[in-house]
């Protein structure tokens, strides 16, 4: 059972006085400054009468802690992010600490606005999945003082602890499983940018690809939204109808091809294969399977928690710190053995083949 | 570009004064405090030098308002929750809120303290899917002042404002949809609650089911996770295997349910039809698609902000507000037309039928 939610300002107006001279009292300084007996009194006895005690904002102030940490990343709606939340807000709650979030919508302008604001709100931490472009403000906000581990991709030349995963090896894991699986022509899709990750995930493909004697076939989408990623997808797939496996670099891609794939009436594991980096609860479920890369979202978490409590008790080591994760394939139906042609069904040849 | 980080603990080491001396300079109380010129002038000083501005804590501990709203619900990674978050976190940004979140694992003691974590937090509103038995400690932790907004489901006698779906014409809805396509016998798997919104939407598949002459098959899940949950469905649905079409009652029953219907190796939309309680992306590419009664995430979110905001800014009103939405039936091919015995593939006449 609580005590009845009473503030400072309350037993300030209530005694007339300034929330300030409360605050002196309550929290031993009266005589220090000055206040009245008479006034310490009051204070004192209203105080205890209605069982205040004092909370976190004044605790805050007085120590500059804020036992708050600031959770930033891409869209907090997108399972990723949100898996990582979840263990996030379990781990800091557990050290007593609760997680502010916002989204930055990948936008540069709403990253660093929203940068802006949790620094004003003195969060004791960042957690960070940072847009391009934002690595002076981050350094501005950081100021040397406030740890932050970036998570999910790697900012070149820029000094921070980081969670990442193997990108690299993942995505060349899933494409040396399609070309075992028999595939020969085996697509990578993936979004228009400089992060890291995506670029790493590349890497890895066309590494297999290579080293196989295969053709890599990249697509680079310009992402904007859904509809036109999914009708860049299609085309794509139509134009180069040679295509029997795709990999997507990350869960909305596989989504949107997903939706493409349906629209041309492709029928995965039968006309064309998928990998996804990056898995969905949903994907064991679909008919067939989808076999993806998962990520191993409550190591991710710890990870990111450890470095954060060993900043935050000692920071006066100043070596930044690099976890690098392994990720797990899942094998499923998406991606089996490649049928030859005569398995493959005959309504099946007159489509996107 | 920002200034650089500089709380008033630091401005106060650096003068060798007390954090609420540099407070009153930089507030104008100096005077009024009886601080000395000397000591005034030095602050000042200092503050213009090192281009501080005071930051969002001490102007909460001024205003008492900490421009954070706690955002209580079962569990973030639950793309409904993550769906919801997402639009309040963008509506409450835009009135310079920011949301601090937790789960409670839907669990009474874990909603205990997080109610009390945030409330010493002063956070200056609550929005909270809340679980049951905790209405008391809601009323002392609300204490009359500070708004809170419940949503998802409804406290039978606890006054609040509420933000509901309409859940029992919801389930009529999809209910009657399967008997128009056909169905006869026709399931509803729900969890074992004496939630509001769960039992609302048995009703309404009751209501549905009976006046079409029908007779209901409801299956109760004791639910404590997914591999029993999973395997309680299969059994139900093997030990009634007259049954046509099932709607389930939220989206982690669906996701169940299709890995029990996998498992014995039912096909959706020819042995058996469903629809689910929750719409997620994905089910519109799964093969064949699902149909979903969606929930309107963003209006749902619109709503809570609405009502916040007005509370924020006029709490003088005690009039409550329940605000309840209309969803959406997204009919896509796992709820179409039943098909006759002998359109029914032979293989699926061995399993589960």
């Amino acid at each position: 059972m609580r005590e009845k939610r009473l503030s400072i300002t309350d037993i300030a107006r209530q005694l007339g006085t300034s929330t300030t001279t409360v605050s002196f009292v309550i929290n031993g300084k009266a005589r220090e400054k000055n206040i009245s007996q008479v006034l310490i009194d009051r204070v004192e006895h209203l105080v205890s009468e209605l069982n205040y005690q004092p909370n976190a904002l004044a605790k805050s102030f007085r120590t500059g802690k804020t036992m708050t940490i600031g959770f930033i990343v891409d869209e907090i709606s997108q399972p990723f992010f949100s898996g990582i939340a979840k263990y996030i807000d379990e781990k800091a709650s557990a050290h007593g600490y609760n997680i502010l979030f916002s989204s930055t919508k990948n936008s540069k302008k709403r990253g660093g606005e929203v940068l802006q604001v949790f620094n004003e709100r003195h969060v004791d931490a960042f957690i960070i999945a940072l847009p391009n472009g934002l690595e002076n403000e981050v350094k501005e906000v950081i100021g040397g003082d406030v740890p932050v581990v970036l998570f999910d991709r790697y900012i070149s030349g820029f000094e921070s602890d980081y969670v990442l995963i193997d990108n690299e090896s993942s995505a060349a894991e899933a494409t040396q499983h399609l070309i075992d699986s028999g595939y020969k022509e085996i697509a990578f899709v993936t979004i228009e940018t400089d992060q890291s990750q995506m670029l790493d995930r590349t890497k890895g493909y066309e590494r297999a690809i290579v080293i196989a004697g295969l053709n890599p076939i990249v697509k680079r989408i310009n992402y904007e939204g859904k509809p036109e990623s999914v009708a860049e997808i299609a085309a794509f797939l139509q134009q180069n109808n040679q295509i029997d496996a795709v990999v997507f670099a990350c869960n909305y891609l596989s989504m949107d091809g997903l939706d493409a794939m349906r629209q041309l009436n492709l029928k995965i594991g039968e006309n064309i294969a998928m990998v996804s980096f990056d898995d969905l609860e949903v994907f064991k479920y679909f008919m067939p399977s989808i076999t993806a890369i998962a990520q191993p979202l409550e190591e991710i978490a710890d990870q990111i928690m450890e470095i954060l409590m060993y900043r935050l008790t000692n920071n006066t080591n100043k070596n930044k710190i690099k976890a690098v994760l392994t990720t797990q394939m899942e094998i499923r139906d998406s991606s089996q053995f490649k049928k030859t042609s005569d398995e493959v069904q005959p309504e099946a040849l007159t489509v996107g083949k």
